[in-house]
């Protein structure tokens, strides 16, 4: 069998837990991805990194494995995996050949229900959390990124996942171990398996692993908006380093692809209008680029410009011009563009056991569906240019948050600030 | 039809243009990898950067198309591409679905021909690229990346492939022209495809498209070895970042496997030697690894260690004690992990279409052949804890390339240096 359009397989455990799984048969590889509601997001105010530490410390050993144990075993069936802190999740990924999907799977399960949490070893995992802040202080794009965020997103959403410096050095133990606790529960983890598997195998293990696993997380922060809207954050550099975000709509609107696809013609791949206008045409910087963000109920775009601080503020005014234009609607050249780009994202996304797993648990955690590749491809073929241009005209680029990180502050010009 | 073992297909044209392929029929993507000889190692000594900055001028136009219909037509076809400037080749590499294979090669055949050049462009291409080396300039793993090479590879392999800013800024148009005009020849140019394909048709159309072109780029420069094994470069930080590098085997020796089997015992993954004992044990570091780094006739293994400054001189011992300990051998437990971890990568590589195209001009350009999938599994297999330890003990790490990158020079133990 080759690549076609399938459909997503759900299974809800009686215990709130989640499975969730795509089959990729024409792949030799499978890939699951467990989302567990302990994110960043949930530190406490004074505790800002406790996610961060806490995911160190449950991959130190669970159940009947050590540490070494531990990684040795994942390392011996060959699974390549990793993790990561988000703001409303911990995400433990993983890629492997079908043979091994039960042992990992297991594995994985004595992280979420048993981990050893071992004491001697949280000073090691405390001193490498900082090192990371540290090495990424060091880092300005990282510092323009952390900035922008913070003004920008829904606060605790906005916050830098890794934590802070002093923060991190004060938590204790019994905090971690707390943390473990009240955020790692089945009611609220969901598990997205995508590649070659049996489903009726699949859900007799998760069940035999998880099954009879008890209990429910708090539910998310309240969330407050930040008032601050500008910034310069200074940095010893000959570049300067310039971040300028706006709202749009969140991923579950139904206008999402309309959104998405403009901020492609903005400022996605190589013939976006800002690659072109101030990379190619004008020479103005070496690195340019608009992404979107969602996180639940919010959407946002993100553009980021690398330039030399004698042409930050230029490049700065032509990046908002840009903006403003946006309103005044895209070509439908441009949008057949934008939409080739759209189709071959899902192809690619075919071909990757590991991405379409990660996506399985987005989909669920932001629609509590998800999206197959057969409606994402239906929903961005029939996208039209008189859609697209009356999004723009009711959604235009506006209320911009502007960030600068370099050795000087960059002027911005208040009347494209406040149109 | 499933993931299996397929054979490399290879057709010689008469002008020395090499095109390989290897079938991947279950994915619904094809990707190519078109190596051009004419990296960053034939830039003339006070011209570092010129095949950079040819690389981006090729790219503004070329043939029939402008620079703008360029990116625009490959955005159409949803070809999602990228450029890379290495030592020996420049590398376009793209991936697509299937039925648009035969345009973006059309595209790109006339990038390799008909490249336009636009002068008008040339300052702007010329900006990017300096600023692209600023930026360089400001991330001290990049810093660090580079010193190390420079006293590691043979000269002209060991030059960053950006160039230097003045340098760059003295290129003139007539060397960029003059650059294409040498090295952009078809006796020695190798393209890899890989994915969805018919071969007949893949022959014929790389035939209509770049058979009656006619040249020959001259021979791969002569190489010297640094005589420097040791540096310390200064960067305001609290963090310092330690390379060490020794010579090991190349890619075509027989041993290669071996050789590429103990730097993973060493340092690739987190049951490694360097991440047990450096990060998990001690909490050293926040990033530990070594990389096994190939070219022609030449291989060698480059460690990384990112710590505090307080921790730089442990750190560096530890790391160098362990280089020690691997020459006394490993055993059939890390050996087996190691195995997992390379058939695991086989695995995955049978379904990129993108990566296993550029594996399959990189196995050319080293080995004159490809090594199938399944002759490197069968390598990989055949591996034994004998084997390895005999080879550890006659060619254990030694002769160390060491560079610091931080506030302070990192005190190196000579006992350690020379045994």
């Amino acid at each position: 069998m080759t690549a076609s359009s399938t459909s997503c397989l759900v299974h809800c455990f009686d215990n709130g837990l989640v499975l969730l799984a795509e089959p990729l048969p024409w792949l030799s590889s499978v890939g699951f991805d467990i989302a567990i509601p302990a994110g960043a997001a949930f530190d406490p105010e004074d505790r800002q990194g406790l996610a961060s530490l806490t995911t160190d410390m449950v991959l130190r050993g669970a159940g009947p494995r050590d540490a070494r144990a531990f990684l040795e075993d994942l390392e011996n069936l060959g699974v390549v995996w990793s993790e990561s802190v988000g703001h409303r999740f911990i995400h433990l990924s993983a890629a492997m050949r079908p043979k091994h999907l039960r042992d990992a799977l297991a594995i994985f399960s004595d992280v979420l229900r048993k981990p050893r949490l071992p004491q001697e070893d949280l000073e090691s995992a405390r001193q490498g959390l900082i090192q990371t802040i540290q090495a990424e202080e060091d880092d300005p794009e990282h510092q323009l990124n952390k900035a922008l965020r913070y003004r920008f997103l829904p606060y605790p959403w906005s916050r830098s996942p890794h934590g802070v410096i002093d923060h991190v050095a004060a938590i204790s133990w019994q905090e971690v171990a707390e943390f473990v606790e009240r955020h790692f529960q089945p009611s609220g983890v969901v598990i997205g398996v995508a590649g070659r598997f049996n489903w009726d195998e699949l859900v007799t293990w998760v069940g035999e692993l998880l099954g009879d696993w008890k209990g429910s997380p708090p539910p998310a922060p309240e969330t407050r908006w930040p008032t601050e809207r500008q910034a310069h954050v200074p940095f010893d550099s000959q570049q300067t380093h310039i971040g300028v975000a706006y709202r749009s709509i969140p991923y579950e609107d139904d206008h999402y692809f309309l959104a998405r696809a403009a901020a492609g013609m903005l400022g996605s791949g190589s013939s976006s209008r800002l690659f072109m206008e101030l990379r190619e045409r004008r020479g103005l910087c070496y690195a340019v680029g608009a992404n979107y963000v969602v996180i639940r109920g919010f959407g946002g775009v993100i553009c980021y410009v690398g330039t030399t601080s004698e042409r930050a503020e230029e490049s700065l005014e032509v990046l908002l011009e840009q903006l403003q234009n946006l309103g005044e609607g895209v070509t439908k050249d441009e949008l057949d563009r934008a939409k080739a780009q759209l189709k071959s994202g899902i192809v690619f996304l075919q071909e990757s056991s590991a991405a379409r797993a990660h996506t399985l648990t987005q989909d669920w955690s932001l629609l509590g569906r998800v999206r197959s590749m057969q409606e994402i491809k239906e929903a961005v073929d029939s996208l039209s240019t008189e859609e697209v241009n009356q999004f723009l005209r009711d959604n235009p680029p506006r209320d911009f948050t502007v960030v600068t990180v370099g050795p000087r502050p960059v002027e911005v010009p208040s009347e494209l600030l406040q149109p």
